[in-house]
Order: C-alpha cells, then sequence, then structure tokens
C-alpha cells in the first residue's frame, strides 16, 4: 500500500469524516451521518479558527483517518502552550495497519511546530485498547477527565 | 464580604494570578512566580485569540480566583462546541468560601452563551478533593485525561 497523505481537512472530506465519527461503538449513538447540516455549520466554525486543524489521513484518494487538533496557548506550567487531540478514528479497514500510530505521531510533531510544550487527549474510561494505544505512544494517565452536557 | 466580580483578566493580573498557580501542591512545582516573562509571552499570545478567556475573580480589588476557559468548536457530537477549563485555582484565604463553585458555575454559564453544548476538564488523579467538587457540580468522571510532555 501507498503511505497515506495527511493534510488539512477539506469541505468535501466532510461526508467520509462523519461516517468515520459514527462508524464507532459510542460514535453510532451520537452521530448523525444522514444530516450532515451541522457539521457544515461547525466545519465554518472552525475554519475561522487558526487554532483548529481537522486533519484527514488520505490512502488511495480516499479518506481512511480523522483527528482534530487544537493550539491552546495558555499560563499554566511557566506559559505552556498545549495541544489537545479530539476525535480520532481510524477507518475499519485500515485498523491495525500503523495508521493510527501515525496519525498521533503527526499530531505530536505538529504540536511542536506550533510551539506546544504539551499534548494531551481523554479518552473514555470503556476504550481499554485506546488507553492501552496512547501508553505505548508514551502518554501518561495522569488524569481524570471530566465532562458536563450543558 | 462583598460579591466578588468575575472579569477577563488584565496584564496587571499576571503578578497575583502566577503567584495563585504557584501556591499549589501541584503548581510549586512547576511555577516560576519570579520570572514572570514567559506568562507574559504566554498571556499576548492568548490575547490574539478569541475564544481564549483568561479570567479573574477579584473582591476588594483582590484577585482571589482564576481559571482559563477555551472554546473549541469540533465535528463530533454532531459538530458540537465545547469548553475547556484549564487553570482553575482560588486563593488560600478563600478556600471553602464558595467561589470554586461560583467561577465554575460562571465558566458553565459563559460556555452557554458561547454555543457550547459540552464542558470540559480534567484533574490530576491525586486531586480527590477536586474530584469531588466538580462531581458535585454535576460533571461525569466519564474519561482517562492523558499527557504527554514534548
Amino acid at each position: 500500500m501507498n503511505d497515506p497523505q495527511i493534510r488539512a481537512a477539506v469541505r468535501e472530506d466532510l461526508p467520509a469524516i462523519v461516517t468515520m465519527l459514527a462508524d464507532d461503538p459510542l460514535g453510532a449513538q451520537r452521530e448523525s451521518p444522514d444530516n450532515l447540516s451541522p457539521y457544515t455549520a461547525a466545519f465554518e466554525r472552525m475554519a475561522g479558527d487558526p487554532n483548529q486543524h481537522q486533519t484527514v489521513a488520505v490512502r488511495g484518494g480516499r479518506v481512511v483517518g480523522v483527528l482534530q487538533l487544537t493550539i491552546i496557548p495558555g499560563l499554566s506550567r511557566r506559559g505552556s502552550t498545549r495541544s489537545i487531540i479530539e476525535g480520532v478514528r481510524v477507518h475499519a479497514d485500515e485498523r491495525g495497519s500503523g495508521l493510527g500510530t501515525l496519525l498521533i505521531e503527526w499530531a505530536i510533531d505538529e504540536s511542536r511546530r506550533q510551539g506546544c510544550q504539551l499534548v494531551q487527549l481523554t479518552s473514555d474510561v470503556t476504550r481499554t485498547d485506546a488507553h492501552r494505544f496512547y501508553e505505548r505512544l508514551g502518554f501518561e494517565a495522569s488524569h481524570i477527565g471530566f465532562k458536563l452536557s450543558i
């Protein structure tokens, strides 16, 4: 297989991205791939924010991986800039191919380029395979992630 | 005591903010209140990002509370916008006064005003008092928070 290309998402990628967000035990319950309009609106809002990097991996012209990288300047830790990784998905056909590692390594490299000192993410407590994956990549499970729907 | 005022931080608040970031078991190890220059640079970088809300609580002209609220548009969860709370501190003299609750409730209200559907934060696994505090406010400890220093 050719190496995948990792690039900024464009609007034409949205159907493939949303299909992948939904193709997941948790995503299946909370995404609506049959109605793209909320995603289109969100994509426009993201496009206006230079600290948002909606990213796709493409192989053979097909979107096979996705993640969102957000750059967050801040005061804590001597004025560290941190990045946050969200919405990571690898296409079902590509699982086990190393694409997930490639995507996260891209996000770490891009975080360095953007002047970050820290990369962070949260993973649902039920995603035990993902937890092992992130620990293999050097991440430390040092925090509890709290969420509140409003 | 008068009610505290919650407002956007200004540059003149930085010494008080950094002192509070450092007045904490974890912060003491990673902040440098004697050298404000990295914080000044970070504050300038934050000021250029309309999705960053560095916030202080002020009572009697003194900064007594601090948090950073970041607004993050995204595709996941039907194009939800989420907010992230970071760097929460309440001055030692004010602990137990309800100021922490007031700050977090402000952050939740501001997140609603900014069109968020989700508020999230991570808390170091050692901060067990903080975990109870966030659960009392309705947050769910649904995630594991991973960090990688780069």
